[in-house]
């Protein structure tokens, strides 16, 4: 996708709304010396990208902000599936002294903790390092005894959006969700981990997004 | 700004090069029973949203990818200055154990480090984690001898755009940048940090963009 690139007259136009608002499509008509039905597709375009903003009744302003409505949708049609990555995944039974290698080693920030494949809690760096100042016994402690427990987490799934993921990081105050796939295992749902959106994760897609291409 | 509602003639463009892209302009006109010219603010409006995408002598092709010149620039047009949060900065002397209980009273992943007001360090969640669990004297050590020292620390300025931010966190694989001002004391620059990117600053600028309205 090119950058856009606005025609003399849509330039025009911007000046006059500019030096003008509010200004009504009869009066930019009258200026410009064409007629409005002329002016209709460079003020849709100018609406649409969202460098003016038309008040009803009121006329043309200058807003030069870019089309939310193409930002929602971008960031409402990427899925949790297309920005996540791999998990640090450890049993309950690791000690937390063995699980914080595990972090260094990985260089995460949260690992997710499993009880035969099934995700059952999550450890942050944060959580290692009350607990580390705390005095506990770390080389006889197992992780699953400090974690975060189930149903204490929020997760995502593979089609929740990056917006979602990014709105419940926020809310819930955490660095990193698990992607979960939900299935049924002697009619009790399990969940198994299959992924991770972290704040990094959502840090990477805005670089993306604003590169030049 | 309004979610864009696309006209019954854009909307029927749309499906035609769905269906037989590529196709021409002469094509659609043809199928819809328009002339070219008629046509042309349509599609216009609909390349320039990302929807179509125009291939010189080929034809009009379905891509349905937002304007990412309008993601562009509205990344680059919002500063550091914009999303900064307030940082939470201890002395040098601070012992790392003070400082670990700074972190979390004021609940933040980073401490930045001064010396009589000139920023001279940081030091990051995973930092004093390393040094909690290797054994080290923490009522004693001040902050000063584990942060990261000046000249290594990445900084922001003000007008640098939160593309630039994010990019830099991405780059040097950090939480948080500081926000600093440069100023020239007995002809020497000093910098004084007024600010902080982290990652979570990120995000919700994120969310922020995704909200529908």
């Amino acid at each position: 996708m090119d950058v856009i690139k606005f025609s003399s007259r849509q330039q025009k136009i911007m000046e006059l709304v500019k030096k003008g608002a509010p200004i009504t499509s009869e009066q930019l008509a009258d200026k410009i010396g064409v007629t409005r039905a002329a002016l209709r597709p460079d003020l849709a375009i100018l609406t649409m990208t969202g460098i003016l903003d038309a008040k009803p009744k009121v006329g043309y302003i200058y807003s030069n902000k870019p089309s939310y409505s193409l930002l929602y949708d971008y960031i409402r049609n990427i899925n949790a599936e297309d920005i996540m990555s791999k998990p640090v995944v450890v049993d309950e039974n690791t000690t937390v002294y063995d699980a914080i290698v595990n972090l260094f080693l990985n260089d995460v920030g949260t690992l997710f903790v499993e009880n035969n494949g099934i995700l059952t809690g999550a450890v942050s760096r944060k959580d290692f390092l009350k607990i580390a100042i705390g005095g506990t016994d770390m080389k006889n402690v197992p992780v699953g005894i400090i974690m975060t427990r189930m149903p204490n987490i929020v997760f995502l799934e593979r089609k929740d959006t990056a917006y979602t993921a990014a709105q419940k990081i926020m809310e819930h105050e955490v660095d990193c969700l698990p992607v979960i796939e939900k299935s049924m295992e002697d009619s009790k749902e399990i969940l198994k981990i299959v992924g991770k959106v972290s704040k990094t994760n959502i840090t990477r897609l805005f670089v993306k997004m604003g590169e030049n291409n």
